[in-house]
């Protein structure tokens, strides 16, 4: 019985999960979010969510990131907390046991922060449009392509592509593209994993809201390493961009411009002209969008910032003053869109800058939306904007 | 300059990812299995491992599943500790604080132990072949499909397809294909991302050493609580069989021969004949390949076990008594390839097992390997079971 035994002592956690109650489980459900079979964090009826963390010899406990909330010892040995009922939504978390910043082991892991990271996925009527329905569904593709314009010599660079449904079988259609963007500390796996968007275009697609189209998601920050090694500056940067956030830019810019739009346009079929094709990010990959955009125009006719970190743009000076010619960007773009929620501690900064456009007469799309800087709203967006592209 | 202030915060960690290093980084290189930018763990030039953590509260810190290794404060507040010289290769390992046990910041996170915890890869000259070379590089595919024998109603199922280079260009041509599973508590990511499956057949395949071909990865372990709250039994299980263990691999069984192999066979271009079709698994997935290749001769003709979780096999009963006819078997079969370590713990069961296999003249390829119950064995026995596929 070699077999069992073995088999036990690996599912039944030699390294301690401590997540198997010792008594039934309280009402709620195991948060979508979890690792398999793991009964915490919980939702309870009332939308809050209990954590429940293991740590014998430990003297405080809490969750961060969300909240914070103290945990509190039970007669079990367990650490819990429930938090206040919450909005439905996607919320990062971590633990912190005597000053050790971590993981919660019931949590699936999602790159953020720069690290693979806990959270949890509080359910509600709007958690319909992301999840998986009897509808065609496309496929996410790890592919990995060489790009001459990083390091010293190039690397190769893993790059996520949503192809819809059907690619493969209608050999002759050809499809617009979306290049779409995670945030700071975020990577090329995070519109998959956090955001869902393959299952969001699945059902919009399926419901003739949204064209159907190819989604590409890259990592956007290279290694910080890379950069301080080649010293570069920003080329030619007035405004915005010089300092290391625009060397990293930079190099970004260089890697989508130089490499990764003709390794697309080479390797699926693809519509390879700028009014197919589509550029978009959240936070940090907003700004990236609004300054990729600004040096391509023979790459992206539509632009979508999403809660975009470009807080009181000038338009005379930031991207060397190509934003002051409101004419020239209209007749370039076919759609600026930008969007961002009241609870953003972004807001005020991004409506300023929104003003500031509309003085200067780039035409745009204003999205005032409920919702903070969080994967909740962003996933919202993505059918917003997706759903004005290729039109 | 809002903009830079929201990436600083989220760059420099908001969660106090305390990996970044007051001095100059000692000798030695950050593992290649680390997060983006995590200067620790660190391979030092003997192939030691340095560790190091931030626990600034805590009493006692250490490293556990491998080692375990108790961490010593330092003056600067980090915790660390050195390893002794560790071979080349794959290196499970968790962080306990204060009886808390979960991941170290600085790693990646694999699904293994059923949850996602930290490794460490330490490379060395055998590191060579499953990494990224300037070959021609397939693509690792997350497809979605339907399968009515998980649950009361069924569920939607993920499972990772590797397809060779060229695939989506030479439409023409049909590929053979291999189902290639994980062990208990790993899960359909693990073969990619632990074991870099793909950069094997890359490499491989560019070689002459292995013919293109499909491979699948599925998620072998279904959440206990779909099975017990079906409560069926193996059906007509004799020997092994019948127990937890055994409803849980006649429900994957069950998800394999009736929903897997048609959707693939329907969604690739596949050779869709049992003598293009192979199964192999490691550890419980070397258990689950032997109980359904026995079950299903219409469907697989090729057989991997991977330092299978089969010690002490009785031919007589097991498996309904299906080996104890080696004539036949060996009419079935086109390959029977068993592969075990000497280090491995299991290794003195499956030789017994291999042994019988022999006195009932069941013909198998028994490889004898150094190395123990690892990834690093696992990625070598894919080479050497590979290449004598479809041949």
């Amino acid at each position: 019985m070699l077999s069992r035994i073995l088999i036990v002592v690996f599912v039944g956690g030699a390294l301690g999960l401590g997540q198997v109650p010792s008594a039934p489980p309280p009402p709620g459900v195991p948060a979508p979010s979890n690792a398999p079979n793991a009964q915490y964090p919980r939702i309870n009826p009332d939308s809050s969510v209990t954590f429940r963390i293991r740590a014998d010899d430990a003297k405080s406990v809490r969750i961060t990131t969300l909240g914070p909330y103290e945990m509190v010892r039970g007669e079990d040995g367990f650490w819990t907390v429930t938090t206040k009922p919450l909005a439905s939504g996607f919320y990062y978390y971590a633990v912190n046991v005597d000053g050790f910043t971590t993981t919660d082991p019931g949590s699936q892991a999602f790159f953020g922060y720069n690290r693979y990271g806990s959270a949890v996925e509080v359910p509600g009527p709007e958690s319909d449009f992301f999840a998986p329905h009897d509808v065609p569904h496309g496929t996410v593709r790890q592919v990995w392509y060489y790009s001459k314009a990083t390091g010293a010599s190039g690397s190769w660079r893993r790059v996520f592509v949503y192809t819809p449904p059907g690619y493969d079988d209608n050999r002759n259609t050809r499809y617009p593209v979306l290049y779409l963007q995670h945030g700071a500390g975020e990577n090329e796996t995070s519109w998959t994993n956090q955001g869902h968007a393959n299952f969001i275009l699945d059902n919009a697609i399926a419901a003739g809201k949204i064209k159907p189209m190819i989604i590409v998601n890259e990592n956007g920050l290279p290694p910080a390493g890379v950069l301080s090694a080649r010293g570069d500056a920003a080329p030619g940067a007035r405004g915005r961009g010089g300092a290391m956030i625009g060397n990293r830019f930079a190099e970004f810019d260089a890697v989508v411009s130089k490499d990764l739009v003709p390794f697309i346009d080479r390797t699926f079929r693809t519509l390879a002209r700028r009014e197919q094709r589509a550029l978009a990010g959240l936070s940090m990959g907003g700004a990236q969008t609004l300054r990729i955009g600004m040096n391509h125009p023979e790459l992206f006719a539509w632009l979508g910032l999403f809660s975009p970190a470009i807080g009181n743009l000038d338009p005379a000076t930031d991207y060397d003053g190509k934003l002051a010619d409101g004419a020239a960007i209209n007749r370039s773009l076919r759609l600026l869109w930008i969007g961002i929620g009241r609870e953003d501690s972004l807001f005020a900064g991004v409506k300023a800058s929104h003003e500031r456009l509309e003085q200067a007469g780039v035409k745009h799309v204003w999205a005032e939306t409920d919702g903070a800087h969080v994967w909740t709203v962003w996933r919202k967006y993505l059918v917003d904007f997706g759903s004005q592209l290729f039109r």
